[in-house]
C-alpha cells in the first residue's frame, strides 16, 4: 500500500505531481508520503487493537525528524539503537515511556543518557551489556528497566545480512543463558527485568518463522515466570514484517495479527512491536534524472544523477527497487536498461536489466520503495552531497532535509600547518 | 609499505603512539600517516622518472583536504570524478593543468565548472557525454580538452564491483566506437581530442592484465594517429595497482614500470597515472574500542564502537582488513573472534573469524589498510556521527576532520507545520 500513482501518466505523491517537486528542489531527491507512513502505523494499531500494543517505530529505517514527528503524533513510540537516535527522539518530544533501546554495542554514555531520560526499557543483547547497565544504574542510584533479547534460533528465510535470530548471530542471548539471568536476579539489584525481546530478522514475508519463534518465546516466559517468580510486563516482538518491493506477497498487518495473537491469548504481558521497514519502505521514492543514455554493444545504460551513495541497497544487498518514469510515455517502444549512477564503481547499479519505456536524456525516473534504509545509509562517496528529503502531505510539500552543498562536504576539515 | 608498527608492543603511527591519539580524540577514529601517502607518490615518480609522467592522485579513495594538500605538495595532480571533488581540488589550490576529470555521469554544471577552471582534460566515457561537452564548450566559446576512455575488454581478475575494463561495464567506449570519434572530428569543433584513457579496474595484483590492455591501447593510438592524422598528447593509464591487505603479492611501482614501459618506448605522448588505493590504502587505520566481548555457544564476538557506517568495505565487498590490537599482549592465549560493530544488521561485520590475542572490554583494535575507500564511504547509518580523521607527520598529529556530534546529525532537517 502506498500513495504514489499515475494520474494522466504523470507520477503523483498523494496530490502533488512529483515533477513539480523536482522542479523546485532539483534532482536527485527523496520524496516521502506522509499518508503512507501514518497509514501503516494505523493498520498495525487496528490489527492489534484488542491487545492495546505499544508500537515503537524503528527509526533506523528512516529517522528524518519530520517522519518521526508524524509517527509520534499517531501515538507510536520509537525504537532506538544509538545515542544519536535518542537525541532525535528527544527532538521530536517522544514521551520517554514510549522509547525502547536496542543494539549490541551500547556505550556507557548512551546507557546513562537513556536512563536519565527514563526510557521504557533497554533491549539487552549480552551479559556484559547487562553488567554495564547494572553498573551505570547503581552509579545513578536508580533502577533500569531491561528487556532480555532472546535468540530463539529460528531461520527467518531472508537475506543473511538482515537475519538476526539464528544462533550464529551477534544479536540476542540464547534461551539457556537468558534463563540463567532470571535465576540469578540478585546479581542485578539495580535492574528491573521486566520484558523479553525477540526479533528474528527483517523483510520476512511468511508467517511461519514468526509463529515458530514466538511460540518458543511464550513458552520460555511461562517457564521463567513459574520457576523464578518473576513478572514479565512486556513482550517485545520486534519488527521484521516484509513489504512489497516487487512480487513479494507479505502478510498484511491483519493477517499477522490473526497468525500470532492466538499464541498470546490469556497472557498478562503487553505486546510491543518495532516496525521499521513495514512503516517506511513504501512511503518513499528516490527520484533521479537521466544524464545520459549510453548504448554499448552489450547493454543499454540509463546513467542517472542518483547513485549508490544515495541508495546503497542494490549494491549492498542486491536489493530490488522498481523503476517508474515520472512521465509515463505513450510510446510503445521498450528497452532493457541497467539504471546506474555516476559513481566510479561497477557496483554503482540501482537496477539491473529492467524492461522500461524507452528513456531519453533529461527524463526522470523514480526508484520506488526507497523510504526504508535509503537516506539513512546515504554517504558522501565521490564527494557527492546528499540529496534533499521532501515530505508530502495531501497537496502540500516541504523540504525536510536540505540538499548538501559543496561547503557542507568539507565542513569540519582543516589542513595542518605541518603539511 | 606503511608506517604503522609496534614499538615495545604499542602500536605507533610514525613516531606517535596511537593510544595517545585516541586518548585525545576518542574512539572510533581514522588515523593517517603522512609519510605513507607521500612515499607512495614518490615511489611512482621514481619508477617512471625516465618518462616524466603526470601522476594524478585519484581522490575518490581518500579526499580529506589535508591528504590532498600533501600529495599536491609532492607535485602530483588530482583525478576527480565530481563537482564536489573539483571543489576540493580548488580548495587545496591544485594547479588546473594537473587535474583530470573522470566519471560516467558528469552533469552540465560540472562540465562547465571544470572548463572554466581550465582542467587538463576530461576522461570521456560515452558519446552523449562528448556531445554535452561540445555543447557546453561552444556556449563558453572555447575548446575543451578531452581524453577518450576506451574499454579494451580485458578481464582484470578482481572483484566484480571494481572491474571496469570489460565490455559489460558502464565505463569507457569500445575501440570501434572510439575510432569513429576520431574519424569524425568535424562533429566536435569545440573539442580537442588530445588523449586516450584506459582504466581496467582496481586492486589488480598481477602485471598481465595491464600489459594486455596497454598493448591494445598503444596499437590503437598508432592506428588512429596514422589513419586520421590526429596527435595524441597524453595516454592516461588510470590506476588499479593492487595493494597488500593480507597475503597479496602485488607489483611494486618499480616492477610495474619495468613491465609496462617497454610498451611505450619511442612514443611521443606523455603518460598519466591515476593511483588512488595504491597511494592511500596502507596509509590509514580505523581504531575502535572493544565495548563488549560477547561469547555465544557458536562464536566469540568482539563488539567494537566502529561499525559498517565507518568502514563499509567488509560488508560491501567482503573485503579483508587485518586487525591489530593497539597494545600487543604478552598473553599467549588466543581466540577466534568476529569483530563486529554496534549497527543493527548482521552485515555489520568488520572482520570474520580472526585468530587474535584474547581481547577484553575496553581494549582497542585497529582495522589496518583503511586509508582508501574508508572514510569517504562512511555514512550516518543508525544515527552515528562519523569518526574524526587524524593526520600524523613524524611526532606531530592533528585532527583533520572533526567528529560529527549529535547536532551535526540533524543539521538541515526541519519539521513542517503541517505534520
Amino acid at each position: 500500500m502506498h500513495d504514489f500513482k499515475y494520474i494522466n501518466n504523470e507520477l503523483y505523491c498523494e496530490k502533488v505531481k512529483v515533477a513539480d517537486i523536482i522542479k523546485k528542489v532539483g534532482s536527485p531527491a527523496y520524496i516521502y508520503s506522509h499518508k503512507t507512513f501514518v497509514e501503516h502505523i494505523r493498520k498495525l494499531q487496528a490489527a492489534f487493537k484488542s491487545v492495546k500494543p505499544l508500537i515503537c517505530y524503528s527509526m533506523k529505517a528512516n529517522s528524518n525528524l519530520a517522519i518521526l514527528k508524524a509517527v509520534v503524533n499517531e501515538g507510536a513510540g520509537l525504537d532506538i539503537v544509538s545515542g544519536g537516535e535518542l537525541y532525535r527522539a528527544k527532538k521530536v518530544k517522544c514521551p520517554a515511556e514510549r522509547i525502547v533501546f536496542a543494539g549490541v554495542g551500547k556505550t556507557e554514555r548512551e546507557i546513562e543518557d537513556a536512563i536519565r531520560y527514563g526510557i521504557l526499557f533497554f533491549n539487552v543483547e549480552s551479559l556484559p551489556e547487562l553488567e554495564l547497565i547494572q553498573k551505570v544504574a547503581r552509579r545513578l542510584k536508580c533502577k533500569a528497566s531491561v528487556s532480555i533479547r532472546v535468540n530463539p534460533n529460528v531461520d527467518p528465510r531472508t537475506h543473511r545480512y538482515i537475519a538476526t535470530g539464528k544462533k550464529e548471530s551477534k544479536f540476542g542471548i540464547d534461551l539457556g543463558l537468558a534463563e540463567g539471568v532470571f535465576s540469578n536476579t540478585a546479581r542485578y539489584p539495580n535492574i528491573e527485568l521486566c520484558a523479553i525481546h525477540c526479533h528474528i530478522g527483517s523483510q520476512i514475508v511468511s508467517g511461519e518463522p514468526f509463529v515458530e519463534a514466538f511460540k518458543k518465546v511464550a513458552a520460555f516466559i511461562d517457564e521463567i515466570e513459574k520457576k523464578y517468580k518473576v513478572k514479565i510486563k512486556y513482550l517485545n516482538l520486534g519488527g521484521g514484517l516484509g513489504v512489497i518491493y516487487s512480487n513479494e506477497k507479505p502478510q498484511t498487518a491483519a493477517q499477522y495479527a490473526r497468525n500470532i495473537l492466538p499464541i498470546f491469548k490469556g497472557k498478562k504481558y503487553r505486546l510491543v512491536f518495532e516496525p521499521g521497514r513495514f512503516v517506511s519502505a513504501n512511503g518513499g521514492i528516490l527520484v533521479g534524472q537521466v544524464i545520459y543514455v549510453k548504448r554499448t554493444q552489450v547493454k543499454n545504460f540509463a546513467i542517472v544523477d542518483a547513485a549508490m551513495n544515495d541508495l546503497l541497497r542494490p549494491s549492498l544487498y542486491d536489493a530490488h527497487h522498481e523503476v517508474w518514469p515520472l512521465k509515463r510515455s505513450s510510446r510503445t517502444e521498450k528497452e532493457i536498461y541497467d539504471v546506474v549512477g555516476p559513481v566510479c564503481e561497477s557496483g554503482d547499479v540501482l537496477a539491473r536489466e529492467r524492461l522500461l519505456q524507452k528513456l531519453h536524456d533529461g527524463e526522470y525516473v523514480a526508484m520506488m520503495s526507497a523510504g526504508a534504509y535509503g537516506y539513512v545509509m546515504a554517504s558522501n562517496y565521490n564527494s557527492r552531497g546528499r540529496a534533499p528529503e521532501v515530505l508530502v502531505k495531501g497537496s502540500k510539500f516541504e523540504i525536510v532535509k536540505k540538499r548538501e552543498d559543496y561547503q557542507t562536504l568539507i565542513a569540519g576539515e582543516t589542513i595542518p600547518a605541518f603539511v
